[in-house]
């Protein structure tokens, strides 16, 4: 398969490297990632701006470019303009810092994976915990057998996969849902040295959801989580109901 | 009812202070606002920096605070620190440009709306078309007769409302699926004075949903189109086709 790789932690990243190596033991890789960390981006693009991009030494086996864009503008530029033939599947990471409940929509990593099905490509992303003790050469090789015997046929158009991975020995995978694990949002307000207040943003964990397939809870368990998520976000029931009004 | 508003455009922009203006006769009105424009952020949050706020002198009538963040940023900020009491109502809008089917997931103004539904408030994204001869006044009416009439007890947890309102008269609204409408992307290459090649990202929209209840569809007959919208991505069936697996 031809691959591209993409991540929004930057294209320094060990999870995006070690990723990238792996695969291109078996694949064609190409990478194309933010030459700076552009976390909870959410699913931005850059119309306003050009793009710049430059080809940087990372690696002798595969090409390895970084752009000035988001995750979601790597995809569009890796499909675009930088690879040198049709893309079979688009990868998005292996993030540092998991992807679970709604820290989905704030994701540039899953943007990444969005990115590539609005293109028409099968398309993953891939997450695991911020832990210094997390085992990264593991994690890209779950991957890369993941992707190997995953039937991507199976998935309908604008469908991508949402992967994350545990930390310690992966028990292997399973089919996981979005759950409504989120932040407790607060701000600290603070005086920069002119005594003019900012604010700044931080947030507990709440996870309170009972759903025994809620995405936390199936890594909690010790298996990668795949959750099959959409770009459509129509609520279907309540389009019912206003239709009937 | 207490409505805090904002949206992706800036602060200054007309389709935001014809808004608030219009509802805050009746209704006690806070707009947080990003002080330069943010379209296309996606569902950003600002979480690597301090967000700076001011209070700006645009209304006698309503505060106005401009923030250095996104509108996600701003609802987050406006709920939490600014306002004097619990919001009842975040509308993100009117946005100077449709936000049409999968517009939906690269756009700050519905990442307003998104934010607002997450931190359990009901929430409301209004948009309308770039064209100067919109009528953003009567848009503003229409969203003040909307929201005193809809019964947004009829929406679950975590689902907003995305509206786009058509140029002209209103013929009134419909209920409206988030349609496959696309732009089809293609990158303009050029070089800088210095011979550096750089990139643009342009893109011809794709309408070919068949689908006679698609938002874009719906406009071009001349009604608002109402889309309720959910954070939760996860596509149930095939997660129970991956589950039986």
């Amino acid at each position: 398969m031809r691959i591209l790789i993409t991540n929004d932690d930057g294209v320094t990243s060990r999870g995006l490297l070690m990723l990238a190596e792996i695969l291109s033991k078996k694949h064609e890789v190409l990478v194309v990632a933010p030459e700076s960390e552009q976390s909870a981006t959410g699913h931005a693009i850059t119309i306003r701006m050009p793009l710049w991009v430059k080809r940087v030494a990372l690696s002798r086996v595969f090409p390895v470019f970084a752009t000035t864009g988001t995750p979601a503008d790597c995809v569009k530029l890796g499909v675009e303009v930088l690879s040198n033939g049709a893309v079979d599947l688009v990868i998005s990471g292996i993030n540092r810092g998991f992807n679970l409940g709604t820290d989905i929509i704030y994701s540039g990593t899953v943007s990444g994976a969005l990115e590539g099905v609005l293109l028409g490509i099968p398309s993953v992303a891939v997450s695991g915990p911020i832990s210094e003790s997390f085992n990264v050469e593991q994690a890209a090789e779950f991957v890369n057998k993941f992707i190997a015997e995953f039937d991507f046929n199976m998935l309908p158009a604008f469908c991508a996969l949402n992967i994350n991975i545990p930390e310690g020995k992966i028990k292997g995978w399973r089919a996981a849902r979005q759950s409504k694990r989120r932040f407790a949002d607060r701000f600290e307000s603070r005086r920069d040295p002119s005594g003019k207040t900012y604010y700044w943003l931080y947030g507990d964990v709440v996870e309170d959801d009972s759903d025994p397939e809620a995405d936390y809870r199936v890594v909690n368990q010790g298996y990668a989580s795949v959750t099959p998520i959409s770009v459509f976000l129509t609520e279907e029931n309540v389009l019912k109901t206003m239709r009937r009004r």
